[in-house]
Formats: C-alpha cells, structure tokens, sequence
C-alpha cells in the first residue's frame, strides 16, 4: 500500500490515521508547489488532483475521510463502531460541510496564504471562518460536555476527523481556547503519538518513484 | 419517527430516502422563512438550527446523508452495502466537499437568492459553482464510464446522494446535459416515484405540533 499526501489539512488526516492503526503503507511525498498532482501519472490516481490518495491493489482510494475509514476498519476496528455508522456518518458530513470547513478557511487564509504565499488574509474571508468556527465549536463543545469522546468513552474516527484542522489551531489562529472543554478533548488526541508525528522520517518522494510497469 | 423538513436542498435527500425504503416516518414541515428552525423547542432537537432532523426515540439525528444512511441501513440495506463502506464513504466526502458543494453553491444564487428573495444572483459566485460543478460533473462522468451506478452495477446511497441537487437542474442551471452519461445516470433515479415526490401531500407543521410533554 503507498500513500501519497503532502503535509497539509486533509493528508495530514489520513496520514494521522495510518500511523496511529500502524498500518504497512509506504509514505510518498507529493509535491504540491511544484504542481507534482497535475501530472498525468498523478491524474491517474485521483482525477481530482489532490492529496491524499492511498493505492492498495488496485484500489485507488481518494478523500482523506474514506481513506482513515478503511484503515481503521481494517487495522483498528474499534476506531469505526459498525453499528454506529449513522453518527459517525453524521459527524463526518458535519465536520466536512461546516466544523472542518470553518477551520480550513482560517487554515488557508492564514497558513497558506500568509505563511507560504506571504499574501495578506483576506478580512472578510477570516470574518466568515472565525463566525463559522464558532456556531460549530459551540455545538461541539455542548456535545463533549457530558462524555469524553464524540460517540460516548471511547475515541473514534469522528474524533480524529474533526480535529482534522487543530495542529493548526496556533498558526491558523483558530479560537479553540475559548472552549475549555474542546482543549480538554484535543488534549486526549493530541497525547497521541502518532497524531503528533504522522509522517515518517524518509518518505519516499513521488519524482523519485521508478518508472511504471 | 419524525422527519423534520423544509422542501430546499439537503432535507429533499433525507426526505427522499424515508419515502424510498418506505420508512414509517411523520413529516414535520418546518417554515424557513418563519425562521421556526430558530426556535428552542428546534434548537433542542438541532443545536445547529438547520434541516433535515430526524427523531427516532431518544436519537435526534441531523445530517442529511447521517439521516439517510440510518434509514437506508434500517429499511433497505442494499443501498448501504457495508463492504463498501469505503466507498460509500469516499463519494459522501467527495460530494459533501465538492460535487454537490458546488451544485448548492449555485442553488442558492439561482433559487434561493433568484427565485425566493429576487435578488441578483453574484456573477462571482456563478462563476465558481460553475467552475467547481464542471470540474466535479467530469471525474463522475469518467467513473460512471463503465458502470450503471456509482458502486457498480446496484444503486446505492452514494448515487442518491450524488444527486441531492439534481432536481434543481434547471431551477439552479445546473450545466448536467454537457455529460450525457450523467444525464443517463440520473434518469434511473428520476424513474424512481419516491425521488420525483419525496414529500407527502399533507405533512404536520411544525408550529401545530400539540405542546411538548
Ligand atoms: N476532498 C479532499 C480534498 C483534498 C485536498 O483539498 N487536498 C489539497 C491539499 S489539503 C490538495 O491536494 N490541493 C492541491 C490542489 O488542489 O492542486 C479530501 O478530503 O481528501
Ligand atoms: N449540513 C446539513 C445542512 C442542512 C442545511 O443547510 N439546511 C438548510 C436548508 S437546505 C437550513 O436548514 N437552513 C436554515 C438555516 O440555516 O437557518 C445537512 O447536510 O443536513
């Protein structure tokens, strides 16, 4: 199995995950500056383009979700509780659709944008991610309230799925702070190791692959 | 079982799947434009002030795609082949974050905005929904090359997923007859008679539901 990612917002995730459920892939390095996932080698991966993609066979699997799914089904089940499929279904499609997507306008304006690009955020953008992180760090927080973990006391991939975005919480100028028990429930994540370091050492880099068969 | 909706975008998915796998569900009408999704006693069942939810018991589940994969996996488990939940779960993040993404993009210029509010849609905004449609509509127009349906040769719920904006084609100038396939595609699920009337003729409404115990 190889992965490929880079280490930005989404890869960050599956990557995250590979390391933590120990699963045998080898890490490629993508280089996204030099425009290394618009070549047609690439293209064959992912049509789309983007970072992460993990080949298995002949499984070409894209979107950063999917592939910490089928990780953790297959090397930490406990991860991805069968018979909760609905809630993590729910939290996943929250998390893509308003939590995450808050976190990576912020993400974008600030790191992307302001740390690689050295181009000014853009006020209006920053405005709308900060209202938007807030409505959802707000439910959230209601939610941990009274359990450790999203789906009750054990920690799930809806967990790691919505703290997709807070290794960036510093540099993103995320507002997590404002919610005691959010940093609480990082916390637990970040005690992880692997969430901490998911990328190996020496990765392989995808300009250096051999040619294909 | 309580289906609370509005007759716009996401709840029509959730809506239709309940009267698909015909799932014994009340419909709820919930008045948008009343703001009744703002309310405490909504606020209780969805913190995040939105529809679709959906009450089963104790559960109060919101999220569309959550919503419809509860039902499906319930009542019609064909269209949540566990196996593939990989797969489900790629096209579910994959429309969530970009295919319907941008189809609701363009929904809310031209139905909500145009059609509702009379406003001017933002050319800036059509231009991009367009862009981000085009560029999604493609890679699902190569997948289903080969294939009937998303996952293979049977629908599932990554298909009706995929066309949680499609009803809106026109309404939204949605540029779907550009791919044949996709066109071709979508016919099998507009021939099913709970896609095309998801809704039945007499809902409760929200604001004459008897006072909570
Ligand atoms: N929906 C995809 C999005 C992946 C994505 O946005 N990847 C970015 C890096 S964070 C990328 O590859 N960008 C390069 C590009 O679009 O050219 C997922 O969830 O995995
Ligand atoms: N992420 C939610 C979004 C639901 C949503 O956006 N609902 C809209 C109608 S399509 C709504 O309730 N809007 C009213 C509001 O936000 O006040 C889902 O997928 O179900």
């Amino acid at each position: 199995m190889k992965l490929y990612y880079a280490d930005t917002l989404m890869p960050r995730l599956a990557c995250a995950v590979a390391t933590l459920v120990r699963a045998p892939v080898e890490f490629v390095r993508v280089d996204l500056f030099r425009g290394e996932q618009k070549t047609p080698r690439f293209l064959a991966l992912n049509p789309n383009g983007k970072v992460p993609v993990l080949e298995d066979g002949d499984l070409r699997l894209w979107e950063a979700d999917a592939i910490a799914c089928h990780l953790a089904r297959r090397f930490q089940p406990a991860l991805w509780p069968e018979a909760q499929t609905h809630e993590l279904v729910r939290w996943l499609s929250w998390n893509a659709r308003h939590f995450t997507q808050a976190g990576s306008i912020l993400y974008f304006e600030h790191v992307i944008k302001g740390q690689y690009l050295k181009q000014a955020p853009s006020e209006r953008a920053v405005e709308r991610g900060l209202q938007e992180f807030r409505a959802g760090a707000q439910v959230l927080a209601a939610h941990l309230a009274n359990r450790r973990f999203v789906l009750g006391e054990e920690l799930t991939l809806a967990d790691l799925a919505l703290a997709t975005a807070l290794p960036w919480t510093e540099a993103a100028q995320l507002p997590l702070d404002e919610w005691p028990v959010l940093r609480h429930w990082y916390a637990a994540i970040e005690s992880l190791e692997g969430w901490r370091h998911p990328y190996p050492a020496k990765p392989l880099a995808f300009a250096d692959l051999p040619p294909q068969a």
